[in-house]
């Protein structure tokens, strides 16, 4: 049989509430088994860019990572929320790591091909070469990983990743070698009928029902590519549940199916 | 016989000469064994501090680190400066792995005490609880620490730490499983007799010679506290030496006795 490891990923949101973040990194360390943190950068990184007069430049949602924005996520996400996440771990016990995919070289990624829109340096991760083996070195050894999203191109340059798919990347490449759950929190109570109302959870989601409310659009367009990524990883074996941060150890959520 | 590891320290001058950068990272990749590296901050950190409009406070030569420079030098050093070499290391073939020592518990520290001075979040390092078995794990796994001068209280908090005392102390920890090599490369051949010419080298250097220069005033002011955390590694045998960056793989350069 093979060990258990749960990954959790946790939203921008809950990086921008203190409390929020202090409680579901302390339920995550009492977690049972191995496991894996992923977080999301938050508004600091638009907040430090502003301070700094570098503009922001979204683009269906997405940033696009010029050569000043990437300097400014890799001191956000690397630094500043990776690094306070780290200490608030080891205070409650968990004897957690702080890596970008270029530590250890666990997440190899390409530049995002230039078609219509030039995304910057953005990586698409090279899910073939996700660093299983080092993963398991730090993982088997008691060690508990915790990714911002940040790969690398293994050529000298840091590449600013979306957060949800390298949180399922990691669970389904970690699969092979663990029973692996992936938990996407964030700040609401799971995927919702109605974004507004907590009430409208959808407590199993399959596919076909995902397409539908999708095609009826139900589904709250921020949603879409997360379960996007959750579904690709339930494909693999994964078991997902989408959830609020602070039910982290509580049944309520949404489980695929 | 114990496994010998190289400790490199690179100060902040070498950070912020980016060829310079490149230089010795490639070279220290080509050290052969077990290795380490420690960096300091650069002047990135106050750039970054004047930009975002945060005074820079120093006291002798010391950074005063208020809970908004904290953050600065937890992005600088812990994101940009830190992420930037590990990317770096890992296109020249080294399987770095970025830490501060809050990072796997690595390095305990205890804010200092404010008697004249309140230097605010600044840590001296617990060295009696410096994490050498899992600095074992990591180095013994293949991967190659890097360290940038951050450390935390295990109360949650990350604590500015000088980097010349974290390379010392992780020389003499780490000296009792193997046979330690530190090196300080600096923008200097070595200790120089006259700081502005580098013919003036110094190629051999006894502690009483030392407290003699210091006396005579020839030490210039800011190599006196790396060369006191210097011989304290020596004294517990570990060899050190004191050389330019570029000459990291040359025998030039400064040797304690």
């Amino acid at each position: 049989m093979k060990p258990k490891l749960t990954i959790v990923k946790i939203g921008g949101n809950v990086i921008d509430d203190p409390e929020m973040l202090q409680t579901v990194l302390k339920e995550f360390g009492q977690l049972e088994g191995a496991k894996l943190l992923v977080h999301g950068g938050g508004k600091i990184a638009s907040d430090i860019s502003k301070r700094l007069k570098i503009p922001t430049q979204m683009v269906d949602g997405r940033r696009i990572t010029d050569a000043a924005t990437l300097e400014v996520v890799t001191m956000v996400y690397g630094g500043l929320v990776n690094k306070n996440v780290i200490a608030i771990l080891q205070s409650y016990g968990t004897d957690a790591i702080g890596l970008t995919g270029a530590d250890a070289n666990t997440i190899p990624a390409n530049k995002r091909p230039v078609n219509d829109i030039d995304y910057g340096f953005v990586g698409d991760i090279d899910t073939s070469h996700i660093n299983t083996e080092r993963l398991s070195y730090l993982i088997d050894g008691g060690l508990v990983p915790v990714f911002c999203a940040l790969t690398h191109d293994n050529q000298g340059h840091l590449l600013n990743t979306n957060a949800d798919t390298m949180a399922s990347s990691l669970a389904i490449a970690l699969s092979e070698g663990y029973d692996t759950e992936l938990i996407y929190c964030f700040e609401k109570n799971g995927v919702l009928l109605d974004v507004e109302d907590d009430n409208t959870l959808i407590r199993e989601l399959n596919y076909l029902h995902f397409q539908q409310l999708k095609d009826d659009g139900v589904i709250h367009q921020g949603m879409i590519p997360k379960l996007d990524n959750a579904f690709l990883a339930k494909r693999q074996g994964v078991n997902v549940t989408v959830k609020h941060a602070l039910n982290l150890t509580s049944p309520l959520g949404t489980s695929l199916l």
